[in-house]
């Protein structure tokens, strides 16, 4: 019976179990665990890169954004992740029946709103109507193709020891404003989700270092998950230093009240770049530059120890391993 | 509030009036009613095609074919439509807790298995799990990236007085299949799906003719909704004759019993092609030599008179205007 979903181990293994063997094909179908997929065009045309998201939020209006936005900002963030620069995107809405149509309204001026201030048009989209209580109010599926500059190789797998790892700012906004808002929780201020597009920041760091090793928009699961797949993959070790994390206090202050680690709350707006030594003072610079890296900071690094491990270093001096949480701990967040 | 969907005059409604405005742009986003979108890239690399739908059809299973065949044909299909060539699928799965893995995973399997069939590889996915009864066991999105061979320009508003109306094979069978599923109902001899790729089709009859006008997979409102939306789209009248439609005799009964007009039921795995009449008789041999071919048959003209008007000959030598059916004669077929 189906229990996963958000961002953990489980989620991992039903990629791994289920889907890969399903969609295997002689040649590199769903070869690594990434963001968006690669395709060559013939005639040395460069690369297209192709992701895909449906997003379930609930609630589907909160704090700083809505379904709407994120059904936006994460497909152009998943493409992004492969160094390319989204040109795209398609929609398809699964819409419960009697859903007002005001309230559809209110959605598709939002993506459109997100995808005009992003410069991305949406081009092509669906819609289902489904039985009422088949769906909660509505489901925002939708795909993005992006072109990956020439030279640029951004995957997983490129993780190699003595990568810098930086992350683009503040961590947790997002999760904590969706979970506030679903739980009715107050916490003093108003937590606003920070949810953005990232293709500009990834270009402005593509101009400022090309050859960038890995990029990852840690959503579900949050930068943990993240760091764990990505060592995983790349078989190497990963350490960062819990200090360096920029957690702001209202999320650390919402996250202790709620009982969750920061680092596995859900972003959507934020990335973690992998980065090689010569590169790093060019690249945190250039995202010092732009609007959505002003917090860019180092984090941690890669190292050849413990492969497939990842090692906080705690404020203590201490050193502890890093699990992907089994399961989710917060569902429905993207 | 919703009640849109089944391919009627609301669901073009919907489009219309709420997510073109939405999501419209300086540039030509969502420009006409068409399966794809195509997107011309940079550097005179030719035109990509790019289109999603997201499946629904209930029971989840069905006689000669699956939710999942029909994913992965459905969006082959919308972009082979604007004469691209499919080269890489996306899939989002939304999945109820609770669900079966094994049921998952039969889904998956015939996923990969029409995928490779067709030549087209899934390369990206992603999975989301609602709460139990938040939605009908799986609801599957499909996206598709496809490239357009140069000299092709297939779009609806191509439609021009004299083009011949060729429909590639019997109509019907897909949903009288779904329908008599999950009504329960016998009708003799067991109906099934004829759920198939037409890329490769397609790929014949341009090589056959490259001027092909508008191609159309008559999929939820049927042949009927899919010619009242070309004629609309291109300001030309069309008319076909009621007595040329390949029914197959079972759908005719099936049709006769649930009340329905064939020509309002969705169709998965074949086409209407709106030709030149230079290059009807090339392209009806070549559809002739194609396994999906095989029973295609003229069915009608686009003229110059009534525009925006779909008019049906009856057997009996009578005239009728084709509307739109107001909303939907059959939710859920795909």
């Amino acid at each position: 019976m189906i229990g996963h979903g958000g961002g953990g181990r489980l989620s991992g293994e039903l990629v791994e179990h289920l889907f890969r063997p399903a969609f295997a094909t002689s040649g590199a179908a769903l070869g690594e665990l990434h963001d968006a997929a690669t395709l060559a065009l013939d005639g040395g045309a460069g690369r297209l890169a192709f992701s895909t998201d449906s997003y379930v939020v609930r609630p589907l209006f909160f704090p700083g954004g809505s379904i709407g936005e994120l059904a936006v900002h994460g497909t152009i963030n998943d493409v992004s992740m492969s160094g390319a620069q989204p040109i795209a995107l398609s929609c398809g809405f699964i819409i419960e029946e009697g859903l007002e149509l005001a309230t559809l309204g209110r959605i598709a001026d939002r993506m459109g709103d997100a995808a005009r201030a992003a410069g991305v048009p949406i081009v092509t989209g669906d819609t289902k109507v489904v039985d009422a209580r088949l769906a909660d109010g509505v489901y925002v599926n939708t795909a993005g193709v992006g072109v990956v500059p020439d030279g640029v190789d951004i995957r997983p797998s490129r993780a190699t020891p003595g990568d810098v790892l930086v992350v683009s700012g503040p961590i947790g906004l997002h999760g904590v404003a969706v979970m506030s808002q679903r739980e009715g929780l107050e916490f003093g201020t108003q937590i606003e989700s920070d949810s953005a597009p990232l293709h500009g920041l990834v270009g402005a760091m593509l101009d400022a270092h090309r050859d960038l090793h890995v990029l990852r928009d840690p959503t579900r699961g949050g930068v943990a998950a993240s760091l764990c797949e990505i060592a995983s993959s790349a078989a190497v070790g990963v350490e960062y230093d819990e200090a360096a994390i920029p957690v702001p206090p209202e999320v650390a202050a919402a996250c202790s009240f709620l009982g969750l680690d920061p680092m596995n709350v859900a972003n959507e707006g934020k990335l973690v770049a992998f980065v090689p030594p010569e590169g790093v003072d060019a690249v945190v610079a250039a995202m010092h530059d732009h609007e959505h890296g002003r917090g860019a900071r180092v984090i941690g690094r890669v190292v050849a120890d413990h492969p497939g491990v990842v090692v906080a270093r705690t404020r203590l001096g201490a050193s502890r391993v890093v699990d992907l949480p089994l399961g989710e701990q917060l569902p429905r967040i993207c």
